[in-house]
């Protein structure tokens, strides 16, 4: 019996229930497993502003930081759009990305065959997709130094700061080529090395980190000719690794391809061995506490929790399994139904996902 | 009678073919209304290192300021892909904007009916796709300082800056107001206000040019969610406004939608008057003089000097209206004829379209 202690933050939106589904099938596969999750609850985004004054409450961060895994809904909403940017529901995601280091972000994308029709693209351009994007998540223009508004010849300037060390690529490209090997053995770093002396360092380390994995495919893209390949070859891609903002804009392209925004899970991983799981949509306010959200994206990132964070590998795959069931078996909610099918509530999909364990 | 001076700046690749294609085009053309064009060619990119050891000669730059318009093919290939950042052939297209002060890069991306097929996207999602990007083309990451490597805390660092100052987040906005009076009264100003502080400016100056358009609707939308929409409903936007970096991905993203990537033209506008027009398509070395590539897109440049640069919207109209007769009657180069089709040569596409005028 392995004991978990796992810090769930529900955040905005449909956070709170997509979480409460997640939490859900896990007590579940614990039953099943003989594991014990102790499950901790903490505020973060714009329901920690209303409470407690901060995006990121002291109780949150230490709490997040004594857990053996973060569990995250999401983050957001209309109601503190008026808030200034150090103050906002995302800055509480950005603050807990960086002080526990988590400098990984991990997306898988995969089409899934009952999903496909879904798609905004052709079946036979995203029948085959399954890529990996690598974010790097705790560097370059998000944290850069100085981002300030400064006068400059009688007029108002503003600055950000693109900015990576070397050991900040040298850690994102050794998980990229270590993910490659456990999958087709192809990485695509992605640049903007024709402009941007970031770019042509990351280049740089990235050969380099490549000679420790002769065994891993290695090919440079232009983050412009990136945004077009995604779209016109999509299933050429095993793992893409690329700097924060790229990766932002490439990973949120990337999850519009198989029709299956609401299923996509992701993981931030870190130095300190806690990893951050969460849906890779938004929360969605408009549809928040009507159940009808989505879970499965928030029970994937589950799943990733147990295998990336717990070494959990067979409970993990149980439970990708039960998802990839109650899609065959036709249970959609209301994101992914066509027109002719009748839409499933939150908790209707969650019972179904727990009874296919 | 108007007298024109057109500086013609071919470049690599099949820059050479293409724009010899829109020369001849524009011959017909100044025949048919009695106009008198003066072509006078230089060298830029790989061509210019090659000869003259520089990706811009001195000589470009004089011929390109006194034109009334410049006419360039593309830049770059493997060849000169070993040379250090500031001598590669990109660098040459990156200062003529520069000492130009070509700020606004206006392109056009517009679903053609008879091309629809080859979209990787379906068709009812990009039937009735027609938007213009308006990139920042001189300001942001591109050309902000420092941009340097240097030594911090015993490893080497890279940095590129952000920067926008208030007028240039001004003039820009101004472009795309006054471009969306021309079309469908909707700008989509995108940025990344939740997490860069040149973003939040970017936000509050078009708010503030926005006062001067009552007229036009103004919506804000995050990049990331712009690379998502652009992808799930292209046909809901008509003008996209954006800094240098984003316009850079969101528009090549863009030029995939409507399967028709060879026939995108686009338009680089300053504050001297002179413009640059140039395909969006790349040099694709490897079709290069093998009288295969598609001239369209150089040709429909040439179409937006016409109109943006010499106020000649009736001979800009005519060849518009001649690509488009060349298409439905099913003329297709390489690029865009189907696995049935047979495709035209370079030459074959120029004299179909001179025919169709
Ligand atoms: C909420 C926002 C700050 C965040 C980001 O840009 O990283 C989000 O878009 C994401 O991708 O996780
Ligand atoms: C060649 C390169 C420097 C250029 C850019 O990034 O601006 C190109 O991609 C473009 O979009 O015109």
């Amino acid at each position: 019996m392995t004991k978990k202690t796992i810090a769930v933050l529900p955040g905005d939106g449909i956070g709170p229930e997509v979480t409460r589904a997640a939490i859900k099938v896990l007590e579940n596969i614990a039953d099943l497993h003989d594991h014990e999750f102790v499950f901790q609850e903490g505020l973060i985004g714009g329901s920690a502003i209303d409470e407690k004054g901060a995006p990121l409450p002291h109780e949150t961060k230490e709490l997040s930081a004594l857990s053996d895994g973060i569990l995250l809904g999401a983050v957001g909403g209309p109601k503190w759009d008026h808030l200034p940017g150090g103050n906002r529901p995302e800055k509480g995601l950005l603050e807990i990305r960086k002080s526990l280091d988590l400098y990984a972000n991990l997306r898988p994308v995969k089409a899934y065959a009952s999903l496909i029709e879904s798609s905004p693209l052709k079946e036979e351009i995203v029948a085959d997709v399954d890529f990996l994007i690598v974010r790097e998540l705790t560097g370059g223009l998000y944290f850069g130094e100085p981002k300030m508004r400064e006068e400059n010849e009688g007029e108002m300037q503003a600055v950000d700061t693109l900015v990576y060390k070397t050991s900040e690529i040298k850690r994102i490209a050794e998980r990229a080529f270590q993910s490659a090997r456990l999958r087709k053995g192809k990485v695509v770093s992605v640049d903007k090395a024709n402009v941007l002396e970031s770019s042509r360092l990351w280049r740089e380390i990235v050969d380099d980190v490549r000679g420790g994995y002769p065994d891993v495919e290695l090919e440079h893209m232009l983050v412009d000719n990136a945004a077009m390949q995604l779209i016109a070859q999509p299933a050429s891609f095993d793992v893409i690794v690329t700097e924060n903002t790229f990766g932002d804009i490439l990973s949120d392209e990337a999850s519009m391809l198989t029709g299956s925004l609401g299923l996509l899970p992701s993981a931030s991983m870190g130095s300190t061995g806690v990893g951050l799981y969460e849906p890779v949509h938004g929360s969605a306010p408009d549809i928040a506490g009507e159940n009808r959200a989505n879970p499965l994206a928030a029970i994937a990132s589950a799943a990733m929790m147990l295998k990336y964070g717990f070494e959990m590998e067979k409970e993990a795959e149980r439970i990708e399994a039960a998802i990839e069931k109650v899609l065959a078996d036709g249970y959609r909610t209301a994101d992914i139904a066509s027109k002719s099918e009748e839409a499933v509530t939150t908790a209707e999909m969650t019972d179904a996902v727990v009874k296919a364990l």
